[in-house]
């Protein structure tokens, strides 16, 4: 069973396994300093298709079958797969899913989804509704700036806040049998925030708020602090929205900093690779939590961690209209199965 | 606890109660045969707004607040709230549950949500994460029609197989204290289906496939057939839709026509209104489901329903590029709480 110990933050009294996971990462993504934890680096940004869409559709179900493959599955042990990612009508997930037939629930949480897949999907188990899961999403820088800024070919200049959407993915399966893997134990689910942020070249600033309400909630929640996690990790704030993020958590008594880590930062040499602010979008924390952390929690260098993946729920139109983007930050604690042993 | 009796096709052990529900209809939808069934009928088709998002958002927010204040609820007593919509990052949903605080799950499933939603709320608070939800749709004939077909100004014709997007939403508030309440006892979540079709004017013979797969899986999960229901409703497969998914049952040996309504078709009158195919949007059925059947299984009118309601997971950008419309179909069976008791 799951227990809430108060709205919206959730410890799991049996936990759920990260049973495997597994990341996909773009040109450029893997030539940044973390192109070594990667699955798969994909030279081609076109994933040898024909369009955009269709290679971002293509690069996630690459990354279902790499972690369903891992463990020696096939879609048919799956029960139930979990998946959003940014584009309009979570494009890119519908046409990767279509042909694996597995029961599907779309999500939409935009960079947030890596989180929200895991919260919802370790719930389903928890439920008793299924065994096994596939939590996934994806990115594509291609995609994202069409939709969300200018297409490519306008060649529109980037404002020193604006981030770089990452082109990667990162899928996880979850049960409640596997031991010494990863596990979720305890879960926060984000509440709307918007501090009244309008400019869609600063989402770090937008998102900041949600993702500080989310940790001190859990914070207050769990009675716990900084201290007792060996990282604490963002999705994509990037440099301005993650400098934020730790001074709202300062003002609620909380020094972040020490175990702080923001996958967007992390993602590219900052002053090699042109992208000002950072990385971003769903597959910038997705790849980095699949490729890089899971991999420490399994063994056993991080022991518990909490992965916090943010989302501007920016809709372009809204913005036009001159409305401000509300955020939401989703949490999820991650301990290594080790602990969990002798808990 | 759930129990997963099939791939996707649950069980709930103890049942979740719609303890509160509520509808919001348009001024077309209002004077149509259904239109004594919606608790706000609104004329202005702005909702007092400025822009046809703005509207949408406000039409789904009242929705909620009903559903809360029918029972003496206000936001602070809700755990978790589920929603999704139609538009481009769910943006009808996200600006209406702003105000709100309330933890918040976003969901796509194209004009399945409201079943989505309902299957999530469900298993959230079945595992323990939550003790109160609301789960709620919306959809707004304007803002579809210019994002998924033609701007209203453009005045293109429409075909026969056309179907008119409702302005119309509901929300329900589920728990697992109230008794004597529409009770959801089980659940079949759907698969991708895709057909072939290609044409965002003929939605409903998209999703008909996607229905049938559905209520199969569920029929032979279950070991039932229609005779065990008093009504089979789907969300909005209209005229033509609805035909090809009773045939498409009549093919797997269930004739499901003596128990069969369409949302879609119920909503308007075919000879008067000029909708060609019938209703659809997120809206259609939820706003049907909350103003007229759970009122129906409420008084023991209906002990036994599955509602299906089914979503063209529609990209206008990959129709654009040639793709076929990728649908699924979310079921969720509801009994009164009469037949509960007896059970």
């Amino acid at each position: 069973m799951a227990i809430s110990l108060a709205r919206g933050s959730i410890h799991l009294e049996k936990p759920v396994y990260i049973s495997s996971y597994s990341s996909t990462a773009g040109k450029k993504e893997g030539s940044g300093p973390m192109g070594e934890c990667f699955d798969r680096i994909e030279t081609d940004s076109h994933f040898g298709q024909k369009t955009w869409e269709q290679a971002e559709s293509r690069m996630q179900q690459e990354t279902v079958y790499r972690a369903m493959e891992k463990i020696s599955l096939t879609a048919d042990d799956i029960d139930i797969i979990l998946a959003g990612d940014l584009i309009n009508q979570c494009t890119s997930s519908t046409y990767s899913i279509r042909p694996f037939g597995i029961p599907f629930l779309g999500l939409f949480g935009a960079c947030s989804t890596m989180a929200e897949s895991l919260i919802t999907g370790a719930l389903c188990l928890i439920s008793g509704a299924a065994k096994r899961a596939v939590c996934v999403t994806s990115s594509h820088f291609s995609t994202a700036e069409r939709q969300f800024r200018f297409p490519l070919s306008y060649g529109g200049q980037r404002p020193p806040t604006a981030q770089w959407t990452c082109t990667a993915s990162g899928a996880a399966v979850l049960d409640m049998q596997t031991k010494n893997a990863p596990a979720i134990e305890g879960a926060c689910i984000g509440k709307i925030t918007d501090l009244g942020v309008c400019d869609a070249n600063n989402m770090g600033a937008a998102m900041a708020p949600a993702a500080a309400d989310t940790l001190t909630r859990w914070f207050e929640a769990t009675g716990t602090s900084p201290m007792n996690y060996d990282a604490v990790v963002t999705g994509d704030l990037g440099l301005f929205g993650g400098q934020l993020f730790l001074e709202l958590m300062m003002k609620q008594g909380y020094e972040v900093h020490p175990v702080y880590h923001d996958c967007g930062v992390m993602m590219f040499d900052m002053d090699r690779q042109d992208v000002h602010a950072g990385g971003s979008g769903c597959g910038c924390g997705g790849s980095l939590l699949c490729g890089h952390f899971l991999p420490l929690v399994q063994r056993g260098v991080i022991r518990r961690m909490l992965f916090i993946a943010t989302g501007a729920l920016m809709s372009p139109m809204l913005v036009q209209q001159g409305e401000s983007i509300p955020s939401v930050a989703h949490l999820v604690e991650i301990v290594s199965g080790e602990v969990d042993e002798n808990a």
